[in-house]
């Protein structure tokens, strides 16, 4: 007699991993993406301002209008291939901001050189810390730009990571579905690994909380006139970057708030 | 003055590892492949026997006769998006027998449970011996099925090694193109190869500098009285730490340092 074997369950934190995929512009590819995460046990997946063009079988691709219901069209459905549901629970919403509001780490997936400070990992280097905070029940993103552009330098600059791919220089073609398949089985090839030897006593902020004290910090300095003469909308980028780069954690976020407070108070006088 | 980034060569052993598809039988999924196999610099593509299908974009496929010429459909090539080259390239051979009678590793592409004894590996655990063989300039291959029906039981039984790639159990969808994707990547995630794509613009600062920046802080808190009551000590290690971690920047120190004298500034008056 052969003993049947017994079908793991998977990891009920999976689904605080969220595929965010940025201005999609190919019915198809959404589809492709969807069936991608869900061989690797992803089923989160939010839409950001969807720009859907004209294709073969979607001569009219539905137009994403901001606070207005979307339905993906048919294709996208056709493409994902058993992996319906996924496109069913899909979040669309208007910017990447409200995406992302609810994520402590936020990968943006990049394969160009761009102006910006935070270290590129590969998707080795990350799926540990990916797994081990969606473990811990923190919402975590990973984000794919249009299928053409990439992701913007405003839509960079709003994640905490950059993550690359790695692959032959004289060629790298991966597209949106590709790029989402290699990530998700990066980060499922991590699952059955012990994950002990990882815990740190990093204790993380979701995004909203480094948006509050930015917010705080550009009140007080409008107050003192330090904009005078400078790019507030850089300034103001800058320090969000370095805070999520820092990881920022609640005590740190406690004191900045506090000394900011404490010198809106003093100007009061 | 900046120093060109200098883009690496890809390791001239690749070519010794060949990815065989047996009895394809959708022209888009050789392109797909090729293109897949491509981004992660591999080049050598073997078809065994190719079955293809009517498609709407190839009506009428060729058909493969053993000791005839066969030409892939243009379908392929428009799919393979620029590693045509691997297309032009492929050898089209009549058995797997053929295909691999010069290679010392053969790996067998399966996700069933069969009744065969070897043990399946992982491409993360097969990558290692993959590499090193191909590097001793020993021909390797990596055998996928048909898309329909797998690798049968006599071509697994030709093979030397069984490869597997874990995924969900309630959803293993991956088609061609991304098995061949998530292999060619494994593959390629071994080697050490410089990210030269992403040349990092990341310019810290020397720890005198941040040393500075706290000493600027602890003694604007100390105007504003933000002391009282708490252990400046303490407060003023957190924010060296915090910044230390961020690994922050000349231009953040300015911003920040531009601030605190600005908040100082206002202070006098």
């Amino acid at each position: 007699m052969s003993i049947p074997p017994i079908k793991p369950a998977l990891m009920d934190y999976l689904p605080y991993i969220h595929v965010v995929l940025c201005r999609p512009s190919h019915p198809a590819n959404i589809g492709s993406a969807a069936r991608a995460m869900k061989t690797m046990g992803l089923t989160q997946m939010t839409i950001v301002a969807p720009q859907l063009i004209a294709t073969p079988m979607t001569p009219q691709p539905p137009v994403f209008q901001e606070n207005q219901p979307f339905r993906l069209p048919e294709e996208s459905f056709v493409l994902s291939s058993g992996a319906k549901d996924v496109l069913e629970n899909a979040r669309i919403v208007d910017t990447l901001k409200e995406a992302l509001s609810d994520t402590v780490i936020s990968c943006a997936l990049t394969s160009r050189r761009r102006e910006i400070s935070v270290n590129p990992q590969t998707p080795r280097q990350l799926a540990p810390e990916i797994l081990q905070m969606a473990h811990q029940k923190n919402h975590v993103a990973l984000i794919f730009g249009n299928e053409r552009f990439g992701l913007s330098i405003d839509e960079v600059m709003q994640c905490n990571r950059l993550m690359t791919i790695n692959g032959n220089p004289d060629y790298f073609s991966l597209n949106l579905a590709q790029a989402v398949q290699v990530v998700s089985y990066e980060i499922f090839s991590h699952i059955d690994m012990p994950m002990t030897h990882l815990i740190q006593s990093h204790n993380p902020v979701p995004h909203v909380e480094i948006d509050g004290l930015i917010g705080h910090f550009a009140q007080i300095m409008q107050e003192v006139g330090f904009f005078e003469r400078r790019n507030q909308e850089r300034l103001m980028r800058r320090l969000s970057l370095l805070f999520e780069r820092a990881g920022i954690e609640r005590e740190e976020i406690d004191i900045m708030r506090g000394f900011l407070k404490t010198v809106g108070k003093r100007l009061e006088k």
